[in-house]
């Protein structure tokens, strides 16, 4: 197995100014390609925690990256602690400077010191280009290990380690062969699937390893292998096989297979169908329509949604009758239903969602939601207990929706696929 | 410097197949308790690297936090790990099991056999109660050091840490003096913000520290200050003194200051003059109407949004003329203007924000995005265009659009603080 460590530099993770989405991007990128992530570190942007911890993990690891710590401000001192380092001087990268000048007046800025700077490297490293960005990349050998540095600015860095990254990791390691399949499922307890999961588990090949990952948008389940190249055939056939057997032992219970997500999964339901979506939110905000969104060419399915924040809202511009609300109270079925028929009418869709409800506890009230769908046969509604915090209960109610949604169009309230 | 280290413990997490928030959160309260997290290990669900990462954490810190790999499936292995490493023995924790029966049979489950076992607890540790979770914390003593143990999910984790392992932490080691200030502002580059600041850093007071954090709603500079706990008045003093400097030098710049978000000042400004605000959103998709709800208490001043994602609900709902989106087209700043214009008045509010473009690039389009805004005096617009991939565009976009509504309110393009 090749060691691979992720070191993360900047006092902004540790202090929970920002939120490490790096580590999430490159473990899932490397993973594609058959590396995994063995260790991540985060540091401060200190030159001696910098020093120590890249001379550890060069090591024990075959290949180490870096991420931050290579902007422009002085608290970015990642550059010259790798210079002392590897002892070597900062000299002129004449493409990177070039580079930067044509940027900058591009924008119609000046390239000022501080940036001009950037284009200064360690004399021993490879630059890795930056198409993104101001700062470049390095590559540094140490014995049989190398180091990659790269930017903290989250795109510049997924593409520079895609592009530049990744091919030079391939030239000098390679990986061997390595597959995943991902099983994600609602309404089953962790343990519940994990007492289901005993006898597969007891008795799968020894190249094969399970996760469990519970989440707000349900539980997965990971089925992976790892053998070797040369074994590529044999691999996929292990996998195949178990693949097949936790498919079967969760049949009643999958929405989604693999990289899709439940956005993903509504959009392919719809598309498939030449059917269109339109939603109406209250507690959720805006959340379901903006995660249908984060889906390239979510234009072809969805028309759009109306939060109907206020319950002025409500009335005026989903016309739920007013005496609905006064009757049966803004969160009810009545009116959840009553959301997702006039949404899908007002704005000319197939299908219809619809939230209200109370996002976290108001007096005495503990926080609930009604959820509905609607379509040219009818409607339906379930009532949900909330029991996360405000930001969790959002997220869950949301999911919980495209999951109604994903049910309906199969015609069933049984599995999707 | 009280030395806390935090061993975030999941595969799940190197794999990349979920964001590590518990850093975030953990880092951000910590501070805000005056200590500082020196850094951050992420390892995986291996006996191996749990035991040595744990013992090699404890050598050199005053305080280890781990965080994960207490769930009752087999891939969960910390607690067992723990024992072994402290020559102790799993024994049933009686208030404890007490606990999971009740909370299993208020929600009418019952205690299967994997959750039972979650009251097993090591001999030698102290349980830290988690009244929102099956898995209980557990507090390690070796020498001086202290070793907390939590779960891993969010919410579980922060309130064990803020009500069970904070109390326990400042019993021990009470960390100092510590205060710090943000300022948030848009519409400046980094380096352009460094040299600004120059003459400051180089005549700032050894006790201050400066960090600068680029990010999609703009540019923060934290200004902090560490002392002895004796020292706390000319510590204020010190902090305040810089912070005027900072203000001060940043003032055509700054838009919201310490922890208040763009919703929350948005929220603030809105509330306090007595005002609602409407939000059309296209290509933003409902992301602009999810932030602002994300706080609580948004009732007060939102009314809600119009996602007009299709053409046909511009027209149809937000009453866009169709001969304005024939002979502008439809990312235009007649068609930004109209959406921000109608929602006010459709959804009954004083101001209206709206926004239409192109997240990603469309053939030889490149992305740009109109915002819009609008109030009973009439309407503006800005064009923006777009150089991120399409969630950073669209995240970039919203808080554009809240910028905005932020300078209407303030009833100029200058600060609004």
């Amino acid at each position: 197995m090749i060691r691979v460590t992720l070191i993360t530099i900047g006092d902004e993770l540790l202090k929970g100014r920002i939120v490490n989405t790096n580590t999430t991007q490159i473990g899932s990128l490397l993973r594609r390609h058959g590396y995994s992530l063995q260790r991540n570190l985060t540091i401060s942007d200190n030159r001696e925690a910098i020093g120590q911890t890249v001379t550890e993990a060069l090591e024990s690891s075959d290949i180490v990256l870096t991420c931050g710590g290579l902007g422009p401000t002085r608290d970015d001192i990642t550059k010259h602690t790798l210079a002392e380092l590897f002892h070597s001087q900062l000299v002129w990268h004449a493409p990177t400077l070039a580079f930067l000048e044509a940027r900058l007046a591009a924008r119609g800025r000046v390239l000022n010191d501080l940036t001009r700077r950037q284009a200064l490297v360690p004399d021993v490293c490879e630059v890795v280009p930056n198409p993104n960005g101001t700062a470049p990349g390095m590559m540094f050998r140490r014995g049989q290990s190398l180091l990659f540095c790269m930017p903290g600015v989250p795109f510049e860095m997924i593409h520079m380690l895609e592009d530049g990254v990744l091919p030079r990791m391939k030239a000098a390691f390679s990986p061997g062969y390595f597959d995943h399949r991902i099983v994600r499922m609602t309404d089953i307890p962790e343990s519940d699937a994990a007492m289901r999961m005993e006898t597969f588990e007891n008795e799968k090949h020894p190249a094969l390893a399970v996760s469990y990952l519970p989440r707000l948008d349900g539980l997965w389940i990971e089925v992976s292998v790892r053998m070797e190249e040369g074994q590529r055939a044999e691999a996929e056939q292990i996998l195949n096989d178990a693949w097949m057997q936790v498919r079967g032992l969760f049949a009643d219970k999958i929405y989604a297979i693999d990289e899709r997500s439940l956005p993903d999964a509504i959009g392919e339901a719809l598309r498939s169908r030449g059917l269109t979506l339109a939603v109406a939110e209250s507690l959720t905000g805006g959340k379901i329509a903006a995660s249908i969104v984060s889906v390239s060419g979510a234009s072809d399915y969805f028309k759009g949604s109306v939060t109907a924040y206020a319950v002025s809202v409500k009335t005026s511009v989903l016309h739920v009758p007013q005496e609905v609300i006064d009757s049966q109270g803004v969160v009810s079925e009545a009116v959840a239903r009553a959301m997702a028929e006039q949404v899908r009418i007002l704005l000319g869709a197939d299908l219809g969602l619809a939230t209200t409800g109370l996002a976290e506890k108001d007096g005495d009230v503990f926080p609930r939601a009604w959820i509905a769908v609607a379509d040219a046969a009818g409607s339906e509604a379930r009532l949900l207990n909330l029991h996360y915090d405000r930001p969790s209960n959002i997220e869950y109610v949301s999911n919980y929706a495209l999951r109604m949604g994903l049910e309906r169009l199969a015609g069933t309230s049984s599995p999707v696929i």
